[in-house]
């Protein structure tokens, strides 16, 4: 079956447009910050009105709606009953302070464009073979709660409902409480069985906008290694305390912070690394301090890099704490693989682009996405659109309205092939 | 007139030490943590119920008590209507999970002292030439509130009291509002001509313990330079964001908290430093930090020194910024200069010490006290007992009973003295 057999004039056409713009106006105002950027953290008071508006904005289209135990968010079309799904979607948490279209993009218009799909199938009477469902996957910025990604490593299997229930944020909220507080503590999902999972997102680096590329399509990703680390030293009064006595944990995550920068620089592009995170104890100025956590990320496409990485840090921490006097402990480690997304699916996305005349980068992603833990599940795809400057979490993340719609032209392309065509993954 | 005409029976009575046992043990009460520290921030509901405790404590003593516009503390004994007066406290606030001593200590050996004093002048039928008062001043720790000695500042009129009241929190309340919470924004204190300030407090150091020493005599302080300093980068995804392009200002915050620390190290004991607040935001464990602001303190008995290593650090606050692409800003710099405390009583205090068969060193504080802000206005003494391992601001900051009777032996001795010769100071 070939792919050019999809009808030329299945599109989006300007009321489809329209109707992204609006609900993606209506996500950007909820939450919205002075500065033009989105402060919508998980399971707070905006993300409550978030998720109210677009369960209304779901019904309106004729989707039905179901929040699940993890209080993700799903839109239903059932085109046919008994057949698999074909999902779409992304997140509508978003960072502190951070950006617009960072995960809500994703979600309004995957909304948009399987709603389009499903009119446009009805009109022609074509047969879906498949069913359709939009998500928005709670947790995926792992701001509020950490890990990252806790809403759809719940729907995968990849984490227990109950671990990801039992997160807390820095208040002692645990996400099952700040879920029922916003009203989004759902039920268990039915049994589903996904035929494929789609999801379109801003790139958040610079490589599309450099390579002047209008979409992308992500064959696989970095691996991830992430420490919580932990230093314990003591208090004491910043003044008369001799400085040799000192146990100073703050000093301690200060050479960590500057070690972790120095092993980026030693590799050039091959790593990236970070400290985003730090709480110290008890943090006033007279005071030396007794406790810092650190939330350290080391990110490469080579898992080898990135094992000897982690090797390495584990005896820089040793020494540092040695110097300082202090204790330190690994409180959590996470090794994100390498994976490689849908390779036939990226193929599709690719040759569709092409149809629509549309410029693409086979790429990789450095961020973590639910597309790539759905890629456990079922065959994902992940597509991405230009991020100016490659700016992301910062209120100044842009993407120009006419690249959101290449977006979504190449999404609606994508999902309408995988609903018409569901065999092609088995028969290629 | 001679130091050894103080009446040798004018001494702490058994019930007066189980006095001071007593209030002392209700102080360790209010805001204790379970480590057996203290945890009781200016005007915080703990911080309120000792200010009630204490209140009322003085009212069954026979002070009368006097609460001043920005919530210091005042029980009054006129024995000499018209007379100046002799004051005496410390400070009841105390660090997060700091120690039960640490201020505490002053104000209610002060206290005890004082009523005992009066007591015993009037069984004697001496003719008191001061009247007598204990103070617990307002946020002495500078930890809710910066800056630090805010409510001696105000009486001496080293701050103003608008400025003082609108300090805020990290949560944005003022100091005005959360003294009107507790119930302790007061009236203006009426006209008092001080002729002496004493303060009693732990030495916070491990000097008299090293030296064997029952108290400390101090003659004067060490200088202290104190920076708050903030950095501005850029927020930006810790993922596919370039190294080469983040512009991040907790790094620029780590750079500086090393150097900090190296400054202190090339100088030997000539010179303490620390950062023991930094506060970043967004602080999320995926963003880079934006911005980064830290409390740095430089302290040394070398002035010179001092303004050296405050000219070298602006240099090398703008290489760390230059180098991290953050913009660095001083927030706020104070200069506190070295300050002598008056020689004269530190002078009778010794003597007094040996008369008690204490022995005593004559020394400098390295810490701020309330007692340095008051000899901008009065003659002040300033006397120390040991802490053991020269642990403070920590919950196992500890000083032995029988060290503080000792301290209290020695205060009721020269309170007794100042109190019954007043112009020893003018005639020695």
């Amino acid at each position: 079956m070939s792919l050019s057999s999809i009808p030329a004039s299945l599109r989006m056409t300007q009321n489809d447009y329209q109707a992204f713009d609006a609900l993606f106006a209506q996500s950007c105002d909820i939450g919205a910050t002075p500065a033009g950027g989105l402060h919508r953290l998980t399971a707070s008071a905006e993300d409550g009105a978030m998720r109210d508006a677009f369960c209304h904005w779901l019904r309106q289209q004729g989707f039905s709606v179901h929040v699940d135990e993890i209080g993700n968010v799903f839109g239903l079309l059932t085109l046919c009953p008994g057949a698999p799904w074909l999902l779409c979607g992304s997140h509508l948490d978003s960072q502190p302070a951070g950006g617009r279209f960072d995960g809500a993009y994703g979600v309004t218009a995957g909304a948009t464009a399987l709603s389009s799909l499903a009119r446009q199938l009805k009109e022609r009477d074509e047969d879906a073979r498949l069913n359709l469902a939009v998500v928005s996957w709670t947790n995926e910025e792992g701001a509020r709660f950490q890990p990252s990604l806790i809403g759809s490593a719940v729907f995968t299997g990849a984490t227990t409902l109950e671990k990801a229930l039992a997160c807390k944020d820095a208040e002692g909220i645990t996400l099952g409480e700040a879920l029922e507080m916003i009203g989004y503590r759902g039920e268990p999902l039915p049994p589903m069985t996904l035929a494929a999972y789609v999801e379109i997102h801003i790139e958040q680096g610079p490589h599309l906008e450099q390579q002047q590329k209008q979409v992308g399509v992500v064959s696989e990703t970095w691996a991830a290694l992430k420490w919580q680390v932990a230093f314990r030293g003591e208090q004491n009064h910043t003044g008369p305390s001799l400085m040799a006595s000192r146990r100073d944990a703050l000093l301690a995550a200060a050479k960590t912070i500057v070690a972790v920068r120095e092993e980026a620089d030693r590799h050039g592009l091959a790593l990236h690394t970070s400290v985003g995170r730090l709480e110290t104890s008890p943090n006033s100025p007279n005071v030396v301090t007794s406790e810092a956590t650190l939330y350290i990320e080391f990110r490469s496409a080579d898992e080898a890099l990135l094992r000897a990485t982690g090797e390495l840090f584990s005896h820089k921490l040793q020494t540092i704490a040695q110097e300082t006097a202090t204790d330190v402990s690994l409180i959590s480690s996470l090794f994100r693989q390498r994976q490689q997304l849908d390779a036939r699916l990226a193929q599709r996305a690719q040759k569709l682009a092409h149809e629509l005349g549309l410029s693409s980068l086979k790429m990789q992603t450095v961020a973590g996405h639910d597309a790539v833990s759905l890629s456990a599940s079922c065959p994902s795809c992940l597509l991405f659109v230009p991020s100016r400057d490659g700016l992301s979490h910062n209120e100044r993340e842009f993407t120009a309205q006419e690249e959101l719609h290449r977006g979504l032209d190449l999404l609606l392309a994508l999902l309408a092939d995988i609903c018409l065509f569901p065999d092609v993954e088995e028969t290629a």
